[in-house]
């Protein structure tokens, strides 16, 4: 059975529509997926910092869609760990674990890996939407979830994914 | 440069200490290393899921001798990651990381790993206690540091140590 590292935010959780609404009531506007398109979310977002410390962040990010559904496939198919950062910002670590039992309450905790760093995980198959995952990955398969900060860029390295529909596509 | 995957509970966080102050105070005295040789953790101490559910647990154990001095060396040698299981009992993740800072501040967010798991980890040396974790190691050096469950056990492929002196010896 082949092991899947998944990467939580931006390809579970919706990490940009919880920064584009907290940007909306600081700045007075909403900005458009064109408009930081191939930016990193520092430069996106003045006050993303603050954001991220702040309680509740992590907790009450939406989920993407179609991921439920066809995550809970895969974890039929596939050996599936949820490989998630959560070491920088402390208060993550509870929040990320509450909302995955929430939200995907199939991921047993046996199958939950927080790290600073994603280069110690061993597996066949890594989805994320970070080059500096995929890149150091030392599996087969490096599948390249699409948002706003990755879209503009492509080292011809990775299965580029829009969607959770194509990950179907892709594994199933 | 070659990388370990280092646990916490056990090689350096006393978790046997803090278990027979807690027993003691229970039931009136304090058992003894031979008694309970051999035993898993569960069999030794009727108490032991309330014991590790109680806030402060993990937050509270003393570093286990030797092991700053020369985790710190190690440090400079090697990659090192901090792999800890931290996903079944919630409320050690954060415990367990303010743990590191205190006791092992010169240890990065980077380098942490809190898992359910450890058959994802990928490195080169695995320092640990549970054969579980060991046995499904896919990196080229086990070895198992003495803790009284592990004490009366040994299928021969891991390299065992009794404390971390030992451990310098076979790595600086």
């Amino acid at each position: 059975m082949k092991r899947i590292a998944l990467d939580m935010d931006g390809v579970l959780a919706d990490v940009y529509e919880q920064l584009f609404e907290m940007d909306e009531k600081d700045f007075g506007r909403r900005k458009t997926w064109d408009e930081i398109a191939g930016k990193m979310e520092n430069d996106t977002f003045p006050m993303i910092r603050e954001y991220l410390y702040q309680e509740g962040f992590f907790r009450t990010m939406r989920v993407i869609k179609d991921s439920q559904e066809i995550v809970a496939q895969l974890n039929k198919k596939y050996e599936l760990y949820i490989v998630s950062a959560a070491m920088e910002f402390p208060s993550s670590l509870l929040e990320k674990q509450a909302w995955l039992n929430e939200h995907f309450p199939f991921i047993t905790w046996r199958q939950m890996v927080f790290c600073g760093s994603k280069q110690i995980i061993h597996a066949d198959i890594m989805i994320d939407d970070h080059f500096k995952n995929l890149d150091f990955f030392t599996g087969d398969t490096t599948i390249l979830f699409t948002q706003p900060h990755n879209a503009l860029a492509d080292n011809g390295k990775h299965q580029r994914v829009h969607n959770w529909r194509e990950i179907a596509g892709l594994l199933l």
